[in-house]
């Protein structure tokens, strides 16, 4: 691994149509390119924006350095004009978008990028990429959030996805609600809680399991969370009590039927007047899994494949378009393409969530014909402006980046999220919770 | 960005684990660890191996440096002499696997690690990230290069997968039979072609769609492909001829009902004299939209979501596991967990493809009961061993690393897919293609 550039993060073609209008004279033409979602895939009845955090990191590494233009230069993917143009290449443009955490629904303009066609087209894969990767997996993080109610959630998918988009999960669900992570470059990098204490193989290294539970306890405290299903469970659960006294952390059960074991877990627990000793468990959950747990006496879950995977929906589906362009006399015109099934609108967005009583009823997007914003709400509704400015002629603000704009991006999720409407919680597939709603605005 | 180690690509327990075992003394016992799946996850007949090659690099750059040892210490995760051990650890022990590229089945050791139980243990989340992903997308890739049979096919979804994943994708999906990707960090890093021309946006940038061709045909001459979906389509092929001419390299349909679209392209770019044009589609392809096209007028596929994301199926469902170790005395046993529908089978494996004529006709795993391999398969049997060495005492086999490595795999792929019996390539969903029969040799 070198110290590395994240200009090639990129399709080929984003440098052809550089090319192309290099020489065409159009590069230098005003751009707004929207990224948005035509629909909510899989059926959820809302999304939850995330990486928008990561991205602002992302686009400040964004800058061809030699590796890169020695590349594009022997491989031939563009001329030498081209070559010069990007050697000092930045990102000199404006993005504004919805905050990270936000909800968003079909349509909701999440992020808006403004400047020349040369550089806005050119960051169109790297925000798709995490855009559409962190939002799926916030999108399922909350589901299954809304799922477990007031019980903790730990994030531990890492093994299921590459493993850079597994920091990005972490990062991801824990903005969605969740309360740790597995995954320690999480911890480093982003400031995020972690969490574990021991697999299969730790009691298989021993001759017997109560000297591996007696080997954990020595080293990390009474207070830790003992798995007791390497053999058998209740076997476990006795030889765990015996070990640690009735005052053990947890434990942690991995298989089997849940509901089931994890009541007999517990009466054999209470029996042994470890009343206290909570129970985790950790086996292929998703939301519905968690829901049919509800009742269980569970005291905290573990997520694993089906989160990093967004629970069935694997991407988000965003897609990033140029809706408004500079014409050659400088006047600003909406643009769309107009392809079967793929059409999309053109002219920049401005967006509100109108609110009745505290719930949330629409989400209205008021269209301009050009780059100027379509200005503001009706008076008479309760509106929330859902756009913020994050990167401002160049300079990013730094607010959203790091730990402290994952925290905030956490604390506005739990707060929007109670914006919605009672139907928007239930699990099974559906339609979006609140209707889009275009207002054009000429 | 900034050059980083890759040793916090890790899941927490596993340090909580070596902290207890260095207490307990039993951290320098000798494991055998091994890397298989349980199943062929998705009703897939066969899985294909892939991220051997970048696994290695990454295990190179395993190391603790300041950055990790302070964020250790700093967030308490171990305590003192867990530090002292991590500063000089290197993994020092052994690795050998089947070649990237090859076919697997359910229980195939894909992948054994021999050390200690403190250098083994930490590479579970690592190897797991990276084998789960990339042969999830190989998979897929694989069955996707059957349904296209003879034509090209370029791989185009970095957009919808995490933006390192994406390189990761387009990696692997060379490996298993694609010819292309978008990916410019694909090609710099790992030497595949790349291909990309323009997008919907390209179009838009213009006032009119013949200017938009000009100009990409002026920047990237006649031979190029134009995107000819953005208005309608018949009057974006007749000015595609117009302005290139009837010697045009290709058109892009990239929306409609692709079977449809094809021939009526395919009858006028014939009307039109342009008989040598060819027509790429790429509008949500997988491998069942590819095989309905197997009759239509269609010269290659680009393909995206369906792609990095597995088709279905976004992780190879791949497990790390003790399987055996050393006893106080020394002495190896084999070991194996018992939970519910999750046991496993303890002894190091050694793995055949057994051959009837050049057609596989099984998986033949010899199971020894401790350390030493399981000797040979039966002399009267053709079968290919294999398991090959990857690392030596920390030595890693360079060979299959970097650009040579990957070509290297796809070449071995090609060759062994070959092997696979005809009901391996039908795409509807099955048990596995051949049975894995395991046999003890105590």
């Amino acid at each position: 691994m070198t110290d590395r550039s994240t200009a090639l993060f990129t399709d080929r073609y984003e440098l052809t149509m550089l090319e192309a209008a290099l020489r065409s004279g159009t590069a230098q033409r005003r751009c707004v390119f929207e990224l948005f979602t035509r629909r909510l895939s899989g059926g959820r009845r809302f999304g939850v924006l995330a990486g928008t955090g990561r991205l602002l990191d992302l686009i400040r590494d964004f800058r061809f350095d030699d590796d890169e233009l020695r590349y594009l230069q022997d491989d031939k993917v563009v001329d030498a004009a081209t070559l010069a143009f990007l050697k000092s290449y930045r990102f000199r443009g404006s993005v504004s978008g919805y905050r990270e955490g936000e909800l968003y629904f079909p349509g909701s303009p999440v992020l808006t990028i403004e400047g020349t066609f040369a550089e806005a087209v050119m960051l169109e894969t790297l925000a798709l990429s995490v855009l559409n990767y962190d939002s799926a997996v916030a999108t399922a993080a909350a589901r299954m959030a809304i799922a477990a109610g007031d019980r903790p959630l730990a994030e531990m998918g890492s093994r299921r996805t590459g493993e850079r988009s597994a920091v990005a999960a972490a990062r991801a669900a824990f903005i969605a609600g969740f309360d740790a992570t597995s995954n320690l470059e999480a911890g480093r990098v982003w400031g995020i809680p972690t969490m574990g204490t021991a697999a299969h193989s730790f009691t298989l290294l021993h001759e017997r399991e109560q000297d591996a539970f007696r080997a954990q306890i020595e080293a990390l405290g009474t207070g830790t969370t003992l798995l007791v299903d390497t053999y058998d469970i209740r076997t476990g659960v006795d030889t765990a009590i015996r070990v640690a006294g009735p005052g053990l952390g947890g434990v942690r059960l991995d298989s089997g039927d849940l509901p089931i074991v994890a009541a007999a877990v517990r009466a054999q627990l209470d029996g042994l007047g470890a009343t206290g000793t909570k129970i985790t468990v950790t086996s292929d959950l998703d939301e519905y899994a968690i829901a049919t747990l509800a009742a269980a006496p569970v005291d905290s879950y573990g997520v694993g494949t089906s989160l990093v995977t967004g629970s069935g929906t694997p991407t988000a589906g965003m897609v990033y378009k140029l809706v408004a362009r500079q014409a050659a006399d400088g006047s600003w015109v909406g643009v769309a393409k107009s392809s079967a099934d793929k059409a999309s609108k053109g002219g920049r967005k401005t967006a509100f969530r109108v609110r009745d009583a505290g719930t949330a009823t629409q989400e209205l997007i008021m269209v301009a014909d050009g780059f100027e914003p379509a200005g503001t709400a009706p008076e008479d509704a309760d509106a929330r402006a859902l756009q913020v400015p994050l990167i401002d002629g160049g300079d990013i603000d730094a607010s959203f980046e790091g730990p402290a704009g994952v925290h905030a991006a956490r604390a506005h999720h739990a707060r929007v999220r109670e914006e919605l409407p009672v139907r928007a919680l239930a699990l099974s597939r559906s339609g979006p919770a609140i209707p889009t709603v275009f207002v054009d605005v000429a």
